[in-house]
């Protein structure tokens, strides 16, 4: 049986991923005034007094919502919010299993940006936390944008924060093993959505400074008419050399490619063009932009992509873990830019110099602790910052 | 330490009386590839293909919504959505230990009818049924209706009718022992709330004829002008007399007293007026319409209360985890009438006629196998009315 048929074997015997206990016992007629009428009252009449006081007397500090309208799952598009929820139980598991986070898959029935805003700012009080997964660009930057303004808890879009966190702590470490540092190095990014644009800004943040953007039409390029608002944002703040072209003219001297894009799109040929001690990220899932041996083959120094059977595995669940557990442990009231840069250094920083190499770029997903480091990281980042409430 | 204080403080050591916990093990790659990317694929295109898969590759078979905007939590009126959160908690603790439901709260920030409506449909995809709790009326009828309308799952507000249930079921056994049918009986409700309008409505469902409803302001009857929309309509269906005066003229030669109103709002003098085999249901919470002890030294034959220290319990706790359990089972589209009084005639069938008497009318909350048998019967109900999908 391949893994498809398994999974799907699988789910049906799962009869879904998540499960919701009760904490408390309830086995005699005190449990039950304790847990629930009379005695309830007053933690009630406590939040009244005190919103805050929710997060002590509810499980809102430990929670968070998953949220998709199912509009980009996965690789497989526009399937429906329904179709969407195997993914996000799948998500709560991991939440759960890699920090200890109770996370609560929600998908909506509309694919209007402002109703989703709604929908999700109305339930906010019920959570410490949001999650944004699978909204499809440029949607998805408008309403975690708007969310950001409205919500008082963290709003993040795991797609493209969580990919970006990932991807720069493995090009930290990357930088290291060619000996190039971030400020020098001329980057292509071959995928325009969610992802890719996220990584770009994310990098830039950490000192980046020569990109390229392409999508499936070629070069992204300050003026182009083809292009939609989040694209024309991001081209404007790239390619300050106006450089037009197909992904090949933009690989051409890169130091780094990163692919957020689709199958088998980059040739041998391509990576031979670029400078030497190239970086190679082809992370197109299941099938990357180009396989690990052919890169290799054609000179890549080091090579990461998002599967678990090559090595360099660079994958969302080494950040989104860490990432809340650290946020909802100080309550910061956002995710913000400080956070996010030290998550990717404390990634980073969990592959010491001593066991660096092309081959060992980033921690296995399943490696213990790896959250708890991030974790740390984010606290003293949102308290720096003032993102914390405690 | 009395009740409310050991409450609050068993609330701080809980922190949160919910947990949402992954079902399968996620301990090496293999786990992470079937749990989620890329195994998870094919379950997600399963249900693409047939939205009723969702039943089977996900949790939502088993999974409850417990909703509230905070506008009518307990007794304690509107306290804000944040503030009904203990309760919502509590109501989901209370549907995994005796169901094994996985019910989730969720608050809603708003006191819009229409934006209520909107919010919980727009979620309905990820969840199996509906629980509404603690909404004020008269906008809970509405939010219902309107649900309803648009829902394909069932939605239920527990406030309404699952006290209505299990009251219908009380009244059933308690007419046994003062030997009098629901068809004869003068039933007057005091309290023309969510609770006090569907407990009329049911027990005319179940044949009861003659009923006067009154308010803190005196009987219901129709034509009066300072009446609600939702008191209109009831009052036109009760009181045929038109019968105008107090709550004392209302309960003269009354054959049973349900009271969902405020504490000590019945006297000794107002029951010994009633006939004889009085019933005297006076279940307002904490502190009842008058004390068992006062009803029964006045002359009533059955008293009932809400309380877990006084004979009959007559609590919701008995009802809505097994009506949701037999919805959830056979798949209703809806929790209709049929199913409702089929949950009466079952929970009124677990007092035996050679154990039935004035102490005993009901089962205590915390009798095992209750929600079973209520959940058989609202199956059966469920299939003869063609609710059921399976």
């Amino acid at each position: 049986m391949d893994i498809k048929e398994l999974s799907l074997k699988k789910h049906y015997d799962w009869h879904g991923k998540i499960e919701v206990i009760s904490r408390p016992k309830i086995e005699n007629k005190e449990d039950l005034s304790l847990a629930y009428t009379p005695g309830v009252a007053s933690a009630c009449l406590e939040i009244e007094k005190d919103i805050d006081k929710s997060y002590e007397l509810t499980r809102r500090s430990n929670l968070v919502a998953v949220v998709t309208d199912g509009t980009a799952v996965l690789g497989l598009g526009d399937i429906g919010p329904e179709a969407g929820m195997p993914v996000m139980e799948g998500k709560c598991a991991l939440f759960k299993t890699f920090a200890d986070i109770d996370a609560f898959p929600l998908c909506i029935r509309s694919k209007d940006t402002d109703e989703i805003v709604r929908t999700i700012a109305l339930l906010s009080g019920s959570f410490g936390g949001i999650n944004l997964e699978d909204i499809s660009a440029p949607r998805c930057f408008e309403i975690e944008r708007k969310l950001k303004e409205i919500c008082d808890i963290p709003v993040f879009h795991d797609d493209q924060h969580g990919t970006a966190v990932v991807v720069a702590a493995a090009l930290l470490n990357a930088l290291k093993v060619v000996k190039k540092t971030l400020e020098e190095v001329r980057i292509v990014i071959n995928g325009a959505g969610s992802a890719g644009v996220a990584i770009c800004k994310h990098l830039m943040n950490m000192g980046a400074k020569h990109f390229i953007m392409s999508d499936s039409k070629g070069i992204l390029c300050e003026g182009d008419e083809r292009l939609n608002k989040a694209k024309r944002e991001i081209a404007a703040i790239t390619n300050r050399e106006h450089l037009r072209g197909t992904l090949a003219d933009a690989m051409k001297d890169a130091d780094v490619f990163i692919g957020v894009s689709a199958p088998n799109v980059v040739t041998q040929e391509m990576v031979r063009s670029m400078n030497e001690g190239a970086i190679v990220f082809p992370m197109a899932n299941p099938t990357p932009e180009i396989m690990p041996d052919l890169a290799l083959a054609a000179g890549a120094a080091v090579v990461g992509t998002g599967r678990s059977d090559f090595k360099n595995q660079i994958n969302n669940v080494l950040a989104f873990p860490g990432i809340f557990r650290g946020a909802l442990d100080c309550r910061a009231k956002c995710i913000n830019e400080e956070m996010k840069v030290a998550s990717s250094y404390a990634l980073a920083s969990l592959i010491p110099d001593e066991k660096l190499s092309a081959e060992n770029i980033i921690p296995s997903p399943l490696e213990k602790g790896v959250a708890d480091v991030v974790a740390k990281a984010v606290i003293e980042a949102a308290r720096a910052s003032g993102a914390a409430r405690k």
